[in-house]
């Protein structure tokens, strides 16, 4: 039985997300759901990700957190228009949690919106929420073993981000192991080393970003 | 209907807990549930722990991931009993997997089995396993801003284990902040700064389980 509602759950969350993907589509705007670990440094990297691109893109930021509003206060602090989504405890955000947050922006003035689901390597890759691309964060500290232990997250994302990376030489990171699984689980995804909060590395992934948000415009050209 | 749905799982889940709980407390063995975030150190601690106690106590651990076994091997190269749980996607432990692997032990043998459960900062605190006390972990590069996050571990915990302190100086981790979160929170949960790995402050955290371990053996005497 629980199996049976876990898939109607499913089955309902992503016709909306269906929606909410064409609605997105038709505006002509990127949507990236970034999924991480607690502390692996999502706002971090959306911070940093909004000073390489706000000059040649409109932003917007969409914050999904069990409780609290300090992301989406960080994200203001940068002059960025930022929706906070309260789950009230659920592990992870559901298509029609952004549909609300959706409807309170201008889609048709945005290019990109970032989603930073909640802090939760497990739930979040289950619910598409219509995005058009998922891309995960691994920070150095979490240890290289991390793909072999919740697969599923680095199979649904199209990107790796790893965060942190100034940190390599403090702790005990074997960089190639990790690069080996991430291959084997999922070959196409690129790996981006970062350090969100130096800068290091941030211009690799913002130009893969930005390639795709030039795609989703061109696409309603 | 979710919501009736979520509140019958738990309720089920919570009988078997409470048949858990009194099978290990007639054996006089004392259960822990360590939850942290993914790559917070909770293998690391369990074999800090293990290696702090064992010349005094019969010990077992009882493994949860996703997927994968590299933990329980881990365990058993010390030595030491290891049951490996694969929840094979779900993002927590319940009572019902708990039960199945402790099946497999000899309960009267033991004095101690840490249960580690999956990376999540989440779903495992709304699960009770019939553990006498759940435990969580938090690490110093996740940041200090977690409790205002993820409030709920913090609630439910009796103890929290700060690990990887010497790297302190390497992040932007505000300890007095974090203290005041978590005593807001929880104002009896003892805070244990450690370096699982360097064994750093182990000795405060080891000796707070071995009066809990000599209480439930007390109990049963």
């Amino acid at each position: 039985m629980k199996v049976e509602l876990e898939r109607q759950i499913l089955a309902a969350n992503d016709v909306l997300a269906a929606e909410n993907r064409a609605l997105f589509s038709q505006a002509g705007v990127f949507v990236v759901d970034l999924m991480a670990s607690p502390g692996a440094g999502k706002t971090s990297t959306i911070l940093a990700t909004i000073g390489a691109l706000r000059d040649r893109y409109s932003i917007a930021v969409i914050e999904g957190d069990i409780a609290s509003k300090v992301d989406a206060e960080k994200v203001r602090a940068h002059g960025i228009p930022a929706v906070q989504i309260n789950t009230g405890g659920a592990c992870h955000l559901e298509s029609a949690m952004v549909r609300r947050a959706v409807d309170t922006l201008d889609l048709e003035a945005l290019d990109l919106i970032v989603v930073e689901n909640v802090g939760n390597l497990v739930c979040p890759s289950d619910f598409d929420l219509g995005e058009h691309a998922k891309v995960m964060i691994l920070s150095v500290p979490e240890g290289h073993d991390k793909p072999l232990k919740y697969p599923n997250i680095f199979q649904v994302s199209e990107a790796v981000i790893l965060n942190k990376y100034d940190t390599l030489g403090v702790f005990d990171f074997d960089e190639a192991a990790f690069r080996s699984v991430v291959a084997s689980l999922n070959p196409r995804a690129p790996i981006f080393p970062i350090s969100a909060t130096k800068g290091d590395g941030v211009p690799v992934w913002t130009e893969w970003l930005a390639a795709r948000i030039e795609s989703a415009r061109g696409a309603t050209a």
